[in-house]
């Protein structure tokens, strides 16, 4: 049911493979390309990066596999679409839809379509409408498909409930937690989390909207906008955990007192009942890692992945697997709710 | 990002509401429109079977609510659109493609889109090639969208497992299994099972392959083509449960050593090891009635439902919020698969 975009006229000749390029090559960039050429169905044609260092390396000895023909990392995106000539292009460099704009520009404008992890193109319209409205006529005239996805946001805290409330008659609420033992992944994920900081910076950063889990609200927001619940009522609160005793591991030194975590709460209600509560906790040594969804209504139900699903990994396994049914789609700027469910790719 | 489909413009013209017809008025369908007149942004604009005792009855107290105004049951599809020229028709008469084919040919060749509840219609061309040709025709010729779907088949053993499968980057297995106490669902669906027939008797019916689930191969189907995996190496096995001790509740008598339900299982295994196994356990009395889905892979996913999803009204619910989907599809023959997965309609 699922067959390359039709933007791809002019690309070369191919096996039927979807041609996949990746920009970003972070941890999550790099498992992308790991992820993507162990498919059949798909074939990595290269990957860019910004970063100085990695510009003209060996892709395959930066990802520690052998690929079937030498790459090597392209300094910029237009370099390396023009020499790649990908159908898709797997974005991993932002969580900022301001920061990353050029970037999805360089590539739409060349008719290649792209899936990108950055947070806030989830619902790209609620923090930037107006990045989004360029990006959607971009993406228009192009003939480009152009998505936000991962696990958080993207998964398990908007796709899951929003397939979940399918089967209700009606809805009450909607309850979702998911709890992250930092000292499991990315340093990178563990600085936005505040991890080593004190209470006082971690609540001056949080003052400044410096703090707190980029994608959390923009779930909260795709699954209003879904059920009809109004988003204007939405409110959040972002507070730090800290350790009470110091925290030492073989990688991560926490003092006492100074920030282990935090947890990032966003709640609806409508006219004193709870509607929506998504609870994130993400945290060093976190003594519950798991992820919860319960859905209260006719009928109630509840989804558990007891000690979570791995953000980082899942992350590039949603990200790659969405790669066919982009490739199918019609061009313009999606939400993940617009197109088929994501589904292993083979 | 939903709109009422092309094909709707002939149609009065309305408040923007979606007009929904109801075809077959047993317990499903009455739910069906039960649902459908508590629905914003859905309108329930008439219904029809052609059970003679039916046709003709007072629609509001057929299914003992109030509506907004009187409307009789029409005894045949040609008249019930006419009269009340739907956008979508919600149809619920049977679980075989073939028993079912001319009422779906009469609903699409009046351009008019259908969502089912019959089984076979889950992959239409798995058992019935030629008339999943014929209707996949004749809905792209009269420009209406077609789908089968519900809870099982549609839901439990293959969307969730499915959507599951998104966040996996290597899938070793999938297992779910399904445990419903039929002593709290319908009598039609008692009688599939076999309830209260001897043993012999359900020998003699399941080797005329007239036991067993109708939709549990289908969804095995549908998860081996998404997967990539061999549905020529699936195989079911279909056995009786037999009562120990005579069972008696207010409604229901099955005597000791008669049939009390059924255990349906399709299993799929490659080069020795297992891919694929649906359980499907439909027993009165269920002890441990639940969903349950377990994905085996990288990461490894657990869901349950606990006592299980209710079968009938979750049926109604799905089909009801598959409405708005179906209206925005492009024309032809759907799997649930193509389109954005359910969620709830307000």
């Amino acid at each position: 049911m699922i067959s390359p975009a039709r933007s791809a006229a002019k690309r070369p000749a191919t096996d039927g493979r979807i041609r996949v390029a990746q920009v970003g090559l972070g941890e999550i960039g790099k498992s992308c390309c790991r992820v993507t050429a162990g498919k059949k169905i798909l074939q990595l044609v290269g990957a860019a990066d910004i970063a100085p260092d990695l510009a003209g390396q060996d892709l395959s000895s930066l990802l520690g596999i052998d690929l079937p023909s030498p790459m090597t990392v392209f300094g910029s995106i237009p370099d390396l679409i023009e020499a790649a000539r990908p159908d898709v292009v797997i974005h991993t460099t932002g969580s900022r839809l301001e920061t990353v704009l050029p970037q999805l520009e360089e590539i739409i404008s060349r008719s290649v379509s792209c899936v990108s992890s950055t947070e806030e193109l989830l619902v790209p319209d609620y923090r930037n409408p107006a990045a989004a409205e360029r990006l959607g006529k971009a993406a228009v005239k192009h003939k480009a498909a152009l998505l936000g996805t991962g696990v958080n946001p993207g998964y398990v805290l908007d796709l899951l409930p929003v397939v979940l409330s399918g089967a209700c008659r009606r809805i009450d609420s909607i309850r979702a937690s998911r709890a992250v033992d930092l000292a499991t992944r990315r340093q990178a994920l563990q600085e936005k989390a505040g991890v080593g900081i004190t209470r006082e910076e971690f609540r001056r950063k949080a003052a400044a909207g410096r703090m707190g889990h980029v994608g959390l609200m923009e779930s909260a927001v795709l699954i209003c906008r879904t059920l009809g619940w109004r988003e204007a009522d939405l409110r959040e609160t972002i507070a730090p955990i800290l350790a009470r005793e110091e925290i030492r591991t073989r990688k991560h030194h926490v003092p006492a007192d100074f920030v282990r975590g935090l947890n990032h709460i966003v709640r609806l209600e409508q006219e004193g009942q709870e509607r929506l509560y998504l609870d994130l906790r993400m945290n060093m040594l976190e003594p519950e890692p798991g992820d919860w969804i319960e859905v209260r209504g006719d009928p109630k139900m509840e989804f558990r992945i007891p000690g979570g699903m791995p953000g980082d990994d899942a992350t590039a396994a949603i990200l790659v697997n969405t790669v066919p049914i982009l490739a199918a789609a019609r061009p313009g700027l999606h939400t993940i709710l617009d197109l088929p469910a994501v589904r292993y790719c083979s």
